[in-house]
């Protein structure tokens, strides 16, 4: 089981190198944060983008780009369809998003042409590593599915389950939040929440322990939880967040990063790889540890 | 002006002492807040409840009880009755919930006998105090209205406004929250936000300052606004956050509290007086600062 992110790193380390294919790769963060990970040997990178751009960028921030594949397609939408050829041909583990809209790569992912799909729905899970709890945990989501419905929120919660797994998590707990953990009609958080718990047993999925509807403080503090009388075994020792729509996912995730002072590593899971895929907002630290966490769950 | 809550507890014992009146008042810790207050000069209490109980937990907690004015009124419902009851004859200046469901204290609050609503809605205000932000800030509504339309989160918006310019914020500056900061059809609280904010322009409302839809990051992060390109007053430095729904507002309130060592003060403004309720997951100091800053907006 790992406990922190400097944990997840290490066992990424021990992964087989990955070929990782950048579309738009003409960012300098981008840039740094993929070198570091060539460095500790994580990746071998495939720079798709501007290669007089690319280039530039490496001299300024001092990469050596001799050992580096560099394929030139200055235009956007072809350098997306050529990362998503470059996987559906086996060239590529994974995929990371550079200085490109994500609507722009989810439309060459999407397409049949290439084979990304599995069947799962696409989803956004973040890890986040919180000075205030004693485990990682993960949200999901947060940045792709903007209101997903019941079914939806049961395949969000499944590709978090599988990645856990990963991360040696053999029965992650799962908490399904809302804004109260009382079952109130007129907040449809908790009864969809209540349906999903319910789904989950009906099916007889034994991979992780789910609970809900559980507000957020129930579900990753267990003196919270105590406060409320609130048992079970995911009440204040939750692994996995899954919020009810993107607007919650996003606030709760500005929220760790900026006022929390929390360390994240996000991916785009549900794909036949993994997929890096962080906002200009976020830092070259979790730009790094998000291909680290695609490195990792890529096998 | 008020930067953080300790200097808004030294503004609230400057006030005269209020008189507060709790409903149900037989809680630990709720009379231990209450005590807290008391022997700093904010408030004088009068219990409202069981009084063998409120007797015995006195004892318990070391409380003085020889000047404190105690009705005994064991029946939940008829402990409400008689705290909204002394508001309306101006015997109190305050309310607080004490250990009661939140919509039996409000149904007696509601009652047109008592006329202790003033045509504005009822919200609820959160004031943080974060180790990573620079000022106070608020957040409306984490907690009674569930899923407030347009003009409902103009009302709320302009009750939080209101206790800024208590604050000593002549102008607060004013952010409603949306997963994104682009405007998109598809997730429709970037769409209200920017109708939120269209109307306080076109109803030349001028007391405060108002930019949306903003995510979170963008409210609250000069850099990250930066890094986005957003511009305005109110981009990084918001004193005021206004959440789409209260799924948005009670997980960031939950964050902030568990996961962010962020300390508050929270109370249901709009009513003719202010209304202390915590819930019992709050710790001792919310409830406590909780009071004062209804002390210091009762005037």
């Amino acid at each position: 089981m790992i406990n922190n992110l400097d944990q997840l790193l290490e066992l990424a380390k021990k992964q087989k190198t990955k070929t990782l294919a950048i579309a738009v790769a003409d960012d300098k963060y981008v840039m740094s944060a993929v070198a570091k990970a060539k460095e500790l040997g994580l990746i071998a990178p495939i720079f798709i983008g501007d290669s007089v751009k690319i280039k530039e960028i490496a001299v300024e921030l001092g990469i050596s780009i001799n050992e580096i594949e560099i394929i030139h397609k200055p235009n956007g939408d072809e350098a997306c369809a050529e990362a998503a050829k470059l996987v559906s041909e086996g060239k590529a583990n994974l995929l990371m998003k550079g200085l490109i809209s994500t609507s722009t790569l989810l439309k060459q992912i999407v397409s049949k042409k290439y084979g990304l799909l599995t069947g799962k729905l696409l989803s956004h899970l973040a890890i986040f590593e919180s000075p205030n709890y004693y485990k990682l945990f993960g949200l999901s989501d947060a940045a792709m599915n903007i209101s997903p419905s019941v079914d939806e929120r049961l395949s969000i919660l499944q590709n978090a389950v599988e990645v856990f797994h990963h991360l040696g998590v053999t029965k992650p707990k799962v908490a399904v939040l809302a804004a109260v953990e009382k079952i109130n009609p007129k907040i449809p958080s908790t009864t969809d929440a209540a349906l999903i718990v319910d789904k989950i047993k009906q099916n007889y999925i034994s991979n992780c322990i789910v609970d809900g509807p559980l507000a957020l403080d129930n579900a990753i503090s267990k003196e919270a939880a105590m406060h409320k009388g609130i048992r079970g075994e995911v009440a204040g020792d939750a692994d996995i967040l899954i919020v009810p729509d993107i607007n919650t996912g996003n606030i709760l995730y500005k929220s760790l990063s900026f006022l929390g002072n929390a360390r994240c590593a996000a991916i785009i899971v549900g794909g036949k790889v993994p997929i890096v895929l962080t906002s200009r907002a976020d830092s070259e630290e979790t730009k790094f540890l998000s291909i680290a966490l695609g490195v990792l769950i890529s096998n």
